[in-house]
């Protein structure tokens, strides 16, 4: 019952298929694995310990809906050398979170003490989730990308990001170095969605947050706007959908992620400067003298998803998203990909160098 | 569609209940998360990496099987300062020999790589395990503990474990330390499972196991047999089952993982002199001075699950279990539980001390 595919998406695994005592109308279920990285020695410098509890859920509900799949329920494995309880459970309120965010079940968790593995006080944390999508009988849907579908003159839709993520955190924290300041110094840019969910943080914040507070502002979770959209028609064809593919802007960046929903007959052809780079990787580039190019291959750059849209319906695929609080961008299209080009062109990079 | 239960068994979701477009006889699942603990340190030490992975898989799966779920997919995830390639792929490699073991697909894995969080070359490891079990339809099976049906007079038995399997590492290793041998000594004890799968161990093992690679003798997978034996009808009536329930021995050992299956009113007696403590236990019970007491709240001291099973069918169960080639011992019986007592009473523990 399983069609394994390691890397890139979650791996699937159908019930029908696999055991005749499953209903035969049973779903197709989806598995994802993943950890939160880098990001959790921030949090371990700052003290903050909530906002990577919605991380880890971010990173693997946003692997499952970009699938057409809606997450079912998430485990979590909290590991450390020695036990710190106040700080387990502030990472499991935001793990909470998260899932509430997601629409799924927290069912399970476990937390292991495991001396001499981790250095100091750190702690790492793991998370799955598992999701599902009707493959078979009346509510039948495409497990995505349906890269059959995809053709030259498609939108490409994105919806911003939130901030890094939970991605280039190494060269983060590189830059950060580089940069003199202390975590708990004041952010030296602004974080448009900061919320003040994370004000445990120290007490030397007063109006603007700390440097180490705005690097752990939480992946955006997409998932019910966009199990929302997944159901809106294209408006060339009644019987089929306006989306065909969502692509989840990891490490690797939009030249990297874009691709793994496409056909090798196209590529995603994308524009720059169809959105501001947020002030946060403005900060990172000149401050870590880091490329455009570089920036296109570490982080999201502020689009947290991609979207592969049928030509013309892009405007209510955008409206749907925009009722439901994203802001969203058109980005670009799709051609078709000529021999030897990569799956995805970022062209106008040098607007991000002004 | 949750009816979750943080800690003793794995997550239920039932898929028939979360969602009316899937399908009524949709089954439910079970989800399982865990670690490998610190017997990783030792597989760090001698440089041995596969049958930790299978390790990994055993914990997760038999936390399944014991609710009469069929594992159906397992994920994995690989944690490390810096990727080591050979570390890695032996590792994964003991990941894909416990899901065939198991019967399960592994659909997803991760790597990742974390600067800064691990000691020296330590590694760490999370899986997770996906089953599944009919609830509804006509192949309707209850999710043990069936606690209802059991009943004074039920009989325990229990099958042999593999060696300390995957806890109580923590105090492995300070009795070695005390013992004053190295890893790499010859073993000071026999295993009568041992493989010689794990003769990459290094150049000066002989004949003998190394003491390293004997303690890290994989943990049973009881998967298979486990489902077989829950077909088996009970001899008294044909329309119920002779299994009642399981339980998974792992940290707590006996006397902690027993209660977990049984109702309040019930108490599992244990004769500890039913089957003889194996060597490994009894060479950590001797060198590291521990009581009989310790023992049996440490480690699984030979038995890796216990089974309540309906009186008068215990030979069948037993003789089932043996054609699937496990060791099985009868030892004990259910009686109601005396004010105040525990759930489960080890009797005879002075047999180990001999």
């Amino acid at each position: 019952g399983t069609d394994a595919v390691i890397g890139g998406f979650g791996g699937l695994f159908s019930l029908a298929a696999a055991n005749s005592a499953y209903h035969a109308e049973s779903p197709t279920l989806i598995g994802a694995i993943d950890g939160v990285g880098t990001k959790l020695k921030i949090a371990h410098t700052m003290g903050i310990h909530d906002t990577v509890g919605i991380d880890l859920v971010a990173m693997n509900v946003n692997d499952l809906v970009v699938q057409g799949a809606e997450p079912l329920f998430f485990l979590d494995c909290y590991s450390c050398g020695k036990l710190d309880v106040p700080t387990a459970a502030s990472f499991v309120t935001g793990v909470a979170d998260g899932c509430v965010q997601a629409g799924c079940a927290l069912i399970g968790g476990e937390t292991a003490e495991m001396p001499g593995l981790f250095i100091d006080e750190t702690y790492d944390a793991v998370g799955a989730a598992v999701g599902a999508i009707n493959t078979t009988g009346p509510n039948a849907r495409k497990i995505l990308p349906d890269t059959s579908a995809m053709k030259e003159g498609d939108v490409l839709l994105a919806l911003a990001s939130s901030g890094p993520h939970s991605n280039g955190y190494s060269l983060v924290r590189k830059v950060v170095e580089r940069s003199g300041l202390s975590f708990h110094d004041p952010a030296p840019f602004t974080m448009p969605s900061f919320s003040s969910s994370s004000s445990s943080s120290s007490s030397s914040s007063t109006t603007s947050p700390t440097l180490g507070s705005a690097l752990l502002t939480p992946t955006r979770i997409y998932v019910k706007p966009i199990l929302k959209a997944l159901a809106v028609p294209s408006s060339t064809s009644a019987s089929s959908l306006a989306i065909k593919g969502l692509a989840h802007i990891t490490g690797g960046g939009l030249v990297e992620n874009v691709p793994r929903m496409l056909p090798q007959s196209l590529t995603a052809v994308i524009d720059a400067s169809a959105w501001q780079l947020p002030p946060v990787f403005a900060w990172l580039k000149k401050t870590g003298n880091v490329s455009a190019t570089e920036m296109a291959r570490a982080f999201n750059c502020g689009v947290g998803m991609v979207i592969v849209v049928d030509q013309g319906s892009e405007a209510a695929v955008r409206s749907l998203f925009e009722a439901e609080g994203e802001t969203v961008y058109q980005v670009g299209t799709l051609r078709a990909r000529k021999a030897g080009e990569e799956g995805c062109v970022v062209d106008k990079l040098a607007t991000w160098d002004l």
